[in-house]
């Protein structure tokens, strides 16, 4: 049985459904966590996202060996929140989304995480952002070179980071199926690892 | 003033405290994290712990912008506890403590922590356990390859690592003040990193 799609009102808006439905309740932390599942599962790489740093305060125990833990608190990452090995390399980065189209405001980072960075860059690790513009759903691989050289003028110069040099100093990271978000393609390609 | 330290019976219980005050609540994790420390502030290695997994299950807010986490639980780790960079390598390792004295029992380590370790080892990064016998008071790095040859041979062999191979085999980091456990001084000399 052949079926003929007719473009109905109902119908289009059921495939534009359809096409979101990837990216429902997605967020890039959870794309960058599929695509490192998918680099583990290949053994391209090993790289994976550290878990969320909590205070535990109070913890009680409703059965032996059971702890439930009743009070915690959030506390403010100290490093990034992704790193891992790919072709020997140690490879560190941090990921960040903006709604704004025209730049990334620098307050989206944090100054512990550039500093962690920082000392990355210098021992020889590649560090870098995953940088997702929400507005025209476009992502970039920001080196930290390009990163930190925005950091260090912020007192004097601007407090963001321009759309324009993500297209022409950072490297895009095209959105597909398998994987997600084919990070380590840039890599590959661009600091030739 | 001179004070002349005569060695009474009280003065030396004193002393005695002293000495093992260092120790005092002292994990060999909280250890392993003050030498990190250590490196970190001498700029010699990027390496930190990651946080302990925790699944939230439920949060409330007692204040806007303020989370209190009021049901979670630990989950297990999908990887070691340590990794970083050092000298460009990347470096992986778990934390082990027993109090057996004659050996390692292999059910301290979780069958996902010995495939993490693999991966790394196979992507060149280095991999191992530093385990501390507590009756003896000694501290070894255990390098993947030695670790792994027991693991493997578990169904037929032993269910234990030998103390004995931890002599042969492995590398004593010895306790001292600062830094704590120079494990980093055992890939210098024996990993000619």
């Amino acid at each position: 049985m052949v079926i003929t799609m007719i473009k109905y009102p109902n119908m289009r808006k059921q495939q534009e459904k359809m096409n979101n439905y990837a990216n429902l309740g997605m967020t890039l932390e959870s794309d960058i966590e599929i695509t490192n599942q998918y680099y583990l599962d290949r053994n391209i790489a090993v790289i994976h996202k550290k878990p969320t740093p909590v205070q535990v305060v109070n913890v009680s125990y409703p059965a032996r060996n059971k702890a439930k833990i009743i009070e915690a608190y959030y506390k403010t990452p100290s490093t990034t929140d992704f790193n891992g090995i790919y072709k020997g390399k140690y490879i560190d980065f941090d990921a960040k989304e903006t709604n704004s189209s025209t730049s990334m405001p620098l307050r989206n980072i944090h100054s512990h995480q550039i500093e962690h960075l920082s000392r990355v860059h210098e021992h020889g690790g590649i560090a870098f952002l995953i940088v997702h513009f929400k507005k025209q759903n476009q992502y970039f691989l920001l080196p930290f070179e390009v990163l930190n050289r925005f950091w260090q003028n912020q007192n004097t110069g601007r407090k963001s980071i321009p759309y324009e040099t993500f297209v022409t100093e950072a490297y895009e990271i095209k959105f597909s199926f398998q994987p997600r978000l084919d990070y380590l393609k840039v890599l590959d390609t661009f600091y030739n690892i």
